[in-house]
């Protein structure tokens, strides 16, 4: 007898040990992934530094890293609590309302859990910031991004990713909005819509930088002038960086790699990933070319086509990444790239200007990504990864029966977004702006913000001077 | 009676919940393997950059990423299946022949394996990128770049890693070549020297670039001309980012972390790498160091040496990385620094131009690094890592038997590598030369290819404009 | 009975598969938070060469990775032996006495350990690098950084982290220093101040750059002259790619996750490093915004502020990342901010030239990091983390017995990190420079040390020559 107990004793000993392992193995993997997530800060900045004119690079990335520490800040003291706190999967709240400050919160699950979802708010945060270059106020753009990572940004994570949110996947069944909820695995409405939103309506109300589409008088320009980007070095290894950082992104959004099933979800997610980036960057790319051939007789290859179509193919898979098949990601991918063209050239017809066409990429690609995923999720990657009910419209097509339930909440999920982020940062931005707060003048403009708030250019070049290389006959 | 079934359902379910355990770890050590992999995407894409001229920037960089993208899309569709596609290790095959587009494959360890291997792919592609930079046409180079990934890369792949390869160390006993099979750990052979090949016939073929052996005329220069570098931070950026990829290629290639014995592997990788890298390094400057006092009595340390002797040891590690002793690392390393000088003189004299010295690194070194672990795999680290029973020559000669059966098999592994890349690829560029296809004309050479094929030029580095500086006094 | 004794059978197996599983989990662990370590070396590169001017850019550059590589040399043949080798927690020693060149060790957790050790030797080389740069001799370069990798800062380590150091908190319990041991988790004390000090003495030693404090024929200037730095870009890199491998710096130093409580400590540091660095960049920027404006009027953004501040912030965490709770981090992250500041503005009343300001990053906030410690360490997360009686004066004093014992181990801790360098260090660069060793001449420093000894220019962004844009009328 007492060796049964003993035995029984060993079991529960082993099943703590097997906990413990699990525990230490998931709490690595969010740190991993989040701190890829945070890597793609580094990208952000060098790809929006890249595009646009030397004499606004200090500026940029200036916010580029107030975006992060900001929005640590932002998300530590309420963001993280309105976004996940208190969540009850028996009712559905609008905002969460405990652990402000991570107060009471020691367990290494939570605690990693935070760093993930900051890495994540201060993504959406950063999106922003390349749209509005060169000509937004620095003290302005400061608010925005406390205001995003601490309230607009937590209320869309909360409603779509808490297990208390109205259109969340996670609640109980009862509460899951058309029977299943909105699927949107690691955030292409959530995270790049929110940024990508925000983006469109502050470039709206903004302005268009002076020599975009009108002159310094505010004329009208014949045709819209594009400012090359001052360094494509800088915004190639940008791009290269925010893809390595979605494989923190994407896979990594299982939250977890130990228990049964996550690590199916998670290598597939590498997989899609990779797919759809490829694809967007060729589909864009040779669309590009084939467009300008057409145009101009001229072939021209355009690599910023082609690392802004696989930053579209990323966004586009980011939603699905969990329930496409691969071939599906390829389609998804393909399609992102001509999405993000289609939203380059309207912008330009609308004379939005986005320096550095975050808007196509971020909100164009976000939609698509969410659409596309109420089109090509497989019943069998949506009953593992989810255990849902609806599943993608092309399969119910294939079948014969036409539901798209699934479709529907994920439109209602993007209009949603919108709204939401809408309501708050039009009346925002119109107030700023009404306040003479938004915009630098025309002055500081045209001399670039480096020489006048930075302290000066973020570039010298020079080697020895002249007078040194007359000394000593260089 | 009940609890003797209670336990042993106990225990197995223990023993499926260890067994997840193991499966989400292995695959979460394969994304962070192939991710890291992955970034070394952009490191050669910096390393290529900083190390051309300004002029042609744009065109090496969008190789880069091309390669990256087609590699993903040449790889899912034929390129995995003919590596590994229905491998079966009782017998030998010449190509696989299942798995297209990974069709159904759903398992978590097949889809990040996938992954995994798409990175090496993509990295045995953009090998090439640099050595042929600032004259081959933009077309070639992509049609060159999927017929690499697609398929000369995978039959090399399936002969020396797949379970059915005949030069494998993972098929069944009666089938390994001379007992053992060819040891190439991570893939100094498989990858660095099927790209360095690759590189060097291409270069041969498509000739140096105008003013570097010969003038614009075709006259032979009395001495030949270097191009420096346009940016030394580039070369330094992407020759780090390599250095860090490389502990998830060589550990990574273990392919898995939980089995019992593969983390003293995976461990052994890392200190190897390190210290092959930091060796070949300090061998390549201070051996060139000294060459150049002797031959012009100056004291110069030249960083390309420092960078490329690095990159060197680890492309001669790589081999051997987790069959050698640390101090065979460094041996190894050194050698490595010598290996890249001798080659590279080598092509100047020869006249073959490459312009990022990819060949010496990448095929001299590959080289070394096969023919380096028929030399130094140690006995006790063989049998952990392969369980086969050759190894290094130097050790059978210490025991006094001279058996050179490994070092053997190491060196056909090398001819194999060069006759059957050079089978397929000379005919395919002096294909590609004949029609015209492969070369860019004289003009667009010396304007430089961003101007002439890709929108204009990589930089503006210009500050606001002479008008806005009077204008405002700056 | 056959049967109890096949399920204790199976029981020893099991528990065998968790500790394989568990060794490979820590092992990869620790690769991961090494790689990310290493990784920082590019992000030294990167900051240091950005804050320098153009002419010495591949000077510093060849320093920095030649820090990564005599690391390696230095810290596997004899500084690691030092640091670790025969260890003995019951007893004290000066110095560690085997494991020289990893004889005999062949274990995956003592090889993968070695690893992160020797990134870390590598990291507290490379701080000096950035202070000395623009007028130190290489060869002296290279023979500090052998001497601190190989010798100094290990025997700092033996010090605080063996289990023999006479300051180390892993020492029996009756050998522990005041009943507890320092507290320095990550090595605000022993990487960032052994650093810091050096980089200290070096500075003072070698003296300014022409034209910073004193003109060319050594006269006073009126006012100190900043050079400004050649490329922000460079640096905010640089700083991203800091701020990314201190995620391997802090939470990899538990050194292992899968024990029992491991993760969660792990995770907070995760949480405390984000939450310090955000709050010394804004810290320090805003800081420095306020005392400009009151000095000169005029609003000022300094991105330089907001770099050095994220990184004060990092430095003065690691000592305490993980036993201070998350508001303490952001408590000790905006005095590090203030910290920089002070130190920067000391340094320049004392006439002490650091050309990238690690001194009061490295050493200033590496000080505070470690009295912070001393201040803030939470009771419960001391006994979590380290098991030992001593906490922060903080919560002595909030409790009424104003015990400071553990602050008195940190301020000793200081003072003998500050001793011991100074005590060799001192008389090592005083005795380079009085025989000539340490500094360049004149003529090379004001012509640039690239042009000099290198071989030529960091950077040739010219486009195409003035003759063929002329010919084909660009």
């Amino acid at each position: 007898m007492a060796t049964v107990e003993s035995i029984s004793a060993s079991i529960a000993a082993l099943n703590e040990s097997i906990e413990t392992t699990n525990g230490g193995l998931d709490v690595f993997y969010l740190l991993f992934a989040g701190a890829m997530v945070f890597f793609m800060q580094a990208g952000f900045a060098m790809l929006c530094a890249g595009s646009i004119r030397a004499k606004n690079v200090k500026n940029i990335m200036l916010k580029n890293i107030l975006d992060a520490c900001g929005g640590a800040v932002g998300f530590w003291t309420i963001g993280y609590a309105f976004a996940y706190g208190g969540a009850d999967s028996s009712k559905i709240t609008f905002i969460g309302n405990s652990d402000f400050v991570l107060a009471n919160i020691h367990d290494g699950a939570s605690l990693i859990g935070w760093f993930f979802q900051f890495a994540f708010a201060a993504t959406a945060a950063t999106i922003v910031a390349g749209t509005v270059a060169e000509r937004c106020k620095f003290e302005a753009y400061i608010a925005y991004s406390l205001m995003l990572t601490g309230f607009v940004y937590p209320v869309v994570v909360h409603s779509i990713w808490s297990s208390s949110g109205f259109l969340s996947a996670f609640t109980d069944d009862a509460n899951k909005f058309l029977g299943s909820g909105m699927i949107d695995f690691a955030g292409s409405g959530v995270v790049h819509m929110t940024g990508g939103v925000t983006a469109l309506i502050a470039a709206k109300i903004l302005g268009p930088r002076i020599g975009r589409f009108y002159d310094a008088d505010g004329n009208e320009l014949a045709e819209p002038v594009s400012f090359p980007p001052h360094s494509v070095a800088l915004q190639v290894l940008g791009t290269f960086i925010l893809w390595v950082g979605w494989y923190g992104f994407n896979p990594g959004s299982t939250l977890g790699i130990s228990p049964a099933g996550y690590a199916d979800v998670a290598a597939l997610c590498a997989v899609t990933t990779t797919l759809a980036a490829a694809a967007g960057s060729v589909s864009a790319m040779f669309t590009d070319m084939v467009m300008t051939r057409k145009a101009t007789g001229e072939t021209m290859y355009d690599i910023t086509m082609c690392m802004n179509g696989a930053l579209s193919g990323l966004v586009g898979i980011t939603a699905g990444c969990s329930v496409c098949e691969p071939w599906a990601a390829l389609v998804i991918g393909i399609v992102a790239g001509w999405v993000y063209i289609f939203w380059s050239n309207l912008l330009v017809k609308l004379k939005i200007d986005d320096a550095v066409d975050a808007i196509p990429v971020h909100f164009g690609n976000g939609m698509w990504g969410c659409i596309a995923t109420g089109l090509f999720a497989s019943p069998g990657l949506v009953d593992n990864a989810y255990g849902t009910p609806n599943y993608g419209w092309f399969y119910n097509w294939g079948m014969g029966n036409g539901t798209g339930k699934l479709l529907a909440v994920e439109i209602i999920g993007v209009l949603f977004i919108i709204g939401w982020v809408g309501l708050i940062m039009i009346p925002y931005f119109m107030l700023l702006n009404a306040m003479g707060l938004f915009r630098v003048d025309a002055l500081e403009e045209e001399v670039g913000l480096d020489i006048s708030h930075h302290k000066g250019a973020a570039y010298d070049l020079s080697g020895p001077s002249e007078d040194v290389k007359e000394k000593y006959e260089i």
